[in-house]
């Protein structure tokens, strides 16, 4: 019985949310753990929250580890996944939370990452609406290949793809702030992601359009509106592990209402699960979210400047990486989309 | 089908912690929601990280309102709930978070609280060993009026339990220095409990041996060890929303070893689920067992001194006080006693 | 000898704050402090830090308390300062910390706050670059009746203006999404800023351009760059005490280059003591900026989408409301600019 | 004019700190940076808020670049500053923020450091009564070679030695757990001090009386009371960048009363400018002395067990480090002791 799992990366965070959301599955079984230069130890050493694993000792990420499980998660450094993913069995539900296979455009991957593009797999963000009418959803089912959505373009996209996608917003003048939780950064040492440095501290990074996730989220919106959009994004770096906050603007059309505005945005969530647009007056805390796979989205219009303004919140390990990678796993294997993913936050 | 749970509180933070895990929970369907101050407006304005609850109305906290429930947890302000637990049927399972009824000495009630004791009710500390060899969970079974330990008390009295039903500890000098995330403070607004005053701050209260819980710890204690033991107990305020850190010390008896501690600490809980006792080196943090209903153990002994140090890591809301509380629940209505708690905490 | 101060107001955070630097400041002595509600107690219950000040008793915030010195410190809410200023006689320094006498259009205060407008002062951002090549502290020596800018818009308007006044940026299409810590919001005691709600979470508020520092900042790069600049601002809320991290983002006219960007915010603040534009590649922390008087700021072209995105940090009480109101005071008095403010923060 | 400093170590946080403090001191100017790793770098790469140094480039710690200063401060790794000092002139004030020469016993410093013991220098904690009614302030005026004391043991020494100078506590049973901020652990990158790993967190280390001050805070109050005393110390790490919280408790001689401990804590610190004793019923907070030189100090008896209990908040950085070390050379310069030392911490 059950599906076999194995996560490469097992002692990272993106590895550690994984194991977390996987071991309250009820359809998946957790397999093979492997780890790059943690290979050997016991996962307690580098995730002492996981208790029920705390004594499983990390492999070697290696093709012939992961081999042989049903569903394979890599959580690995950018540029690894493709050579450990032509390893395995066309029919293995590979699941890649690196970057590796998020853009379409081998351009946009020259211009961003440097070197060769690997090529572009399903995008795992179920939810976003397409200029069609269908959802990314459809392209899941099925899949055997996914590329989870960076944590960036997941708020950002959710937020404003619902004014694309009803053809109220103008595609260029796209303005993305977001504020993220360090856990963002990863688990290497750092001195500049040291407690003493980020606490009580915010500063902006990756500034002026050269963050890598800036054409992932270009892509996003511009598959909802079916045409091409540009966007201004810039991270900063918030004093709290985990959570992202991203105010999204963009000027609207000549004429759209802030009626209209609100009806298509809850029109496009209405029946999602994980995606909530709030009631008018309430904006949404990234700590409601916290080890959630939800997004919370608040909406509105700025009539003196002509622009609507949507602000989403989500946990960046959660929605973010790990959650949105199992509702990507659900949606490959037929499974219940939803299956063994958690609707409500941690807070206060 | 179902056993149907009523909240009194529901607009607080161990309401909200009660609720966050009933919602997760496979047998307890969640009836009334009632609050004082807060009735007729809904969850959502408190909770808004409860998503399926969002639009409940809260009503009033009347015996009317709560009756006809197999289960009622009251996170009601400590002195209101003997009032409405007399006017509930006795077969109802009366579940109380406050202070009412955790102190069987009528002494030590007026002492610390002042006007007259509402008499005891079984403890809600399963996993407290007693000298006789039971454990607490043995007065749990089936019981129909349960009060829930203290935060700090259950961290405490885990910690230190061992060593006395053990008797390797002498029942004086007992010190414990507790840090408590802000939670533990409750919902109302005050200024010394805002965010600008919390952060970047640690802080006493409470010194002397005044705090409330102190009798607490000492019953438990006493009971572990079937002699009274007298203990020095001082609370103080960390920057975070969630978890309590113990940090208990006790003077050994003369002759014990170090090898004889950490046997009888490891026997005393290596039948347990949520109690664990960590790996000779390994020390808890808070934040790994941030959401979860576990209690993270190590036990030092320092020969300089003839002192054994014992720390334990809760999550104040969680097993400090809703996940104690929906545990003894389980165990008063014959579930199985660790049924829809959450084992792995959200980190990092 | 010396400048005797009054503060009314002394028991929040911006009185805190000017107390704070009026202790260290070397020409300024400490006379009459004052409080609305917290009249007649003790400055140590609520400013604790403020060791040498710590016996005074506060009286009530009336003219006659405030009278006799030769500078008076309003850090009262919003409304309250005009009937106070007009008891106080003409040649009285006073320096108003709140929002009563910042904004010059009395159709912009009736639509923002209501009411009537008190008239605007001297504004108090001496940095601020005029369109005519001035500075805003021409409008400050000598000056008897001075507003301090709120904390936002010192923020905004320093990072902003130096391409407005060298005609580099469009004056529509301007984006502003900042983040405050805490302590921006005040010393009230609300529910919603309670340690617990906001510690780990990032929040909007005020979004859609209704937050009263829109049109203040509109008004400054107004003035910097001689027309009319619109301005779409969210507030974000953020864990911490202190800080402020202004991203702001303008259309560049047609040809700008990202050299004559970097000129002209160099050359704006090439000999100003607090106002830094950072060496290329560094990005302002608000942590730097902690206690001091300092605005940090840097500036790039994200050339794909035609912006410029300049991004400042400062502490909002300290540069953002009492180091500001200090630094106003010693250009009202023929002081040195600079005396008394310090220049260095707290960090880490 | 003015004495000369050079700062050894001045890319970490007590190098950080010591400028700082030097910046605003009035009669000290500063002379050669020194770094290890970092040599070679600008201090604005490492100490991005001390703005009028951010173009020093910092120099190779050696002898050489260290000679020619009338002060040399050593904030060096643990082991480094004997070999330095050894090479600067005999009149060179040497003031080293490390461990080296804090122990004067040449057992404990093996027990506790291993290697070779390179014996200690004059104490620089000037506020600690000695048992024969002398201030350790006597062995610094005019020394030549002082030893900075550690963070924990200048917050607990400062806690408890008023009453064993007084003799009115047992030797035995004293129990110290502390709560640190991260800065303690300095700026060397290490996972599990990441802002991920510590926000939201709190967990103890070195717990069994293995900490490398214990002995430090035994030495300390054993001169207070001229007789050996004995400390179980717990340290725990907190989640904020500075301040220690030091909750220290000791048994109270029989027939001691309330009263007595009261007047020996207010008598021992009544004349000091930096070490307060609170009045009756205000306990201290860590943020209240953030920056500053400060030691605030409460204590009450808990008489239902016999013991006092004693808390002292300083900024670990500041009195905890690099304030004393400055407070220390104002002595052996015969300086006005509190020169240039800052009173007012930077709350909220």
């Amino acid at each position: 019985m059950g599906i076999s799992a194995a996560v490469a990366g097992a002692s990272g965070y993106a590895g550690g949310e994984l194991l977390r959301l996987l071991l309250a599955h009820p359809g998946i079984e957790i397999g093979a753990l492997t780890a790059g230069g943690n290979a050997g130890t016991r996962l307690a050493e580098h995730q002492p929250h996981l208790l029920p694993l705390a004594d499983r000792v990390l492999a070697p990420t290696t093709a012939d580890e992961l081999a042989g499980h049903d569903l394979v998660f890599l959580a690995l450094p950018h540029g690894a996944s493709a050579a450990i993913a032509a390893q395995l069995p066309a029919d293995t539900v590979v699941i890649d939370c690196g970057a590796d296979h998020r853009l379409v455009s081998a351009q946009a991957w020259e211009e961003f990452y440097g070197g060769e593009h690997a090529g572009s797999w399903a995008y795992g963000l179920p939810e976003l609406p397409r200029a069609d009418g269908a959802r990314q959803r459809e392209n899941l089912r099925g899949a055997r290949r996914i590329a989870v959505p960076g944590c960036y373009p997941t708020a950002s996209s959710l937020a404003l793809a619902p004014g694309f996608a009803a053809g109220l917003l103008e595609p260029d003048d796209v303005v993305v702030v977001a504020a993220s939780g360090t856990s963002g950064a990863g688990r290497a040492a750092k001195v500049n992601m040291l407690g003493s440095e980020v606490m009580g501290s915010m500063s902006p990074y990756g500034v002026g359009g050269v963050h890598r996730h800036t054409p992932e989220i270009e892509q996003n919106l511009g598959l909802a509106g079916n045409q091409p959009v540009r966007v201004s994004f810039t991270p900063t770096l918030a004093p709290m592990s985990r959570g992202i906050l991203a105010t999204c603007t963009a000027r609207l059309k000549p004429g759209v209402t802030a009626g209209e505005v609100r009806e298509a945005w809850q029109n496009t969530y209405r029946d999602e699960t994980f995606v909530h647009v709030l009631p008018e007056g309430r904006w949404p805390r990234t700590a409601d979210t916290l080890g959630a796979n939800t997004a919370l989205i608040q909406v509105a219009v700025d009539e003196r400047v002509g622009r609507v303004i949507a602000v989403s919140a989500i946990d960046n390990l959660a929605k973010g990486t790990a959650g949105g990678a199992v509702q990507s796993a659900n949606l490959a294997l037929d499974l219940p989309e939803v299956l063994g993913l958690p609707l409500v936050g941690v807070a206060p």
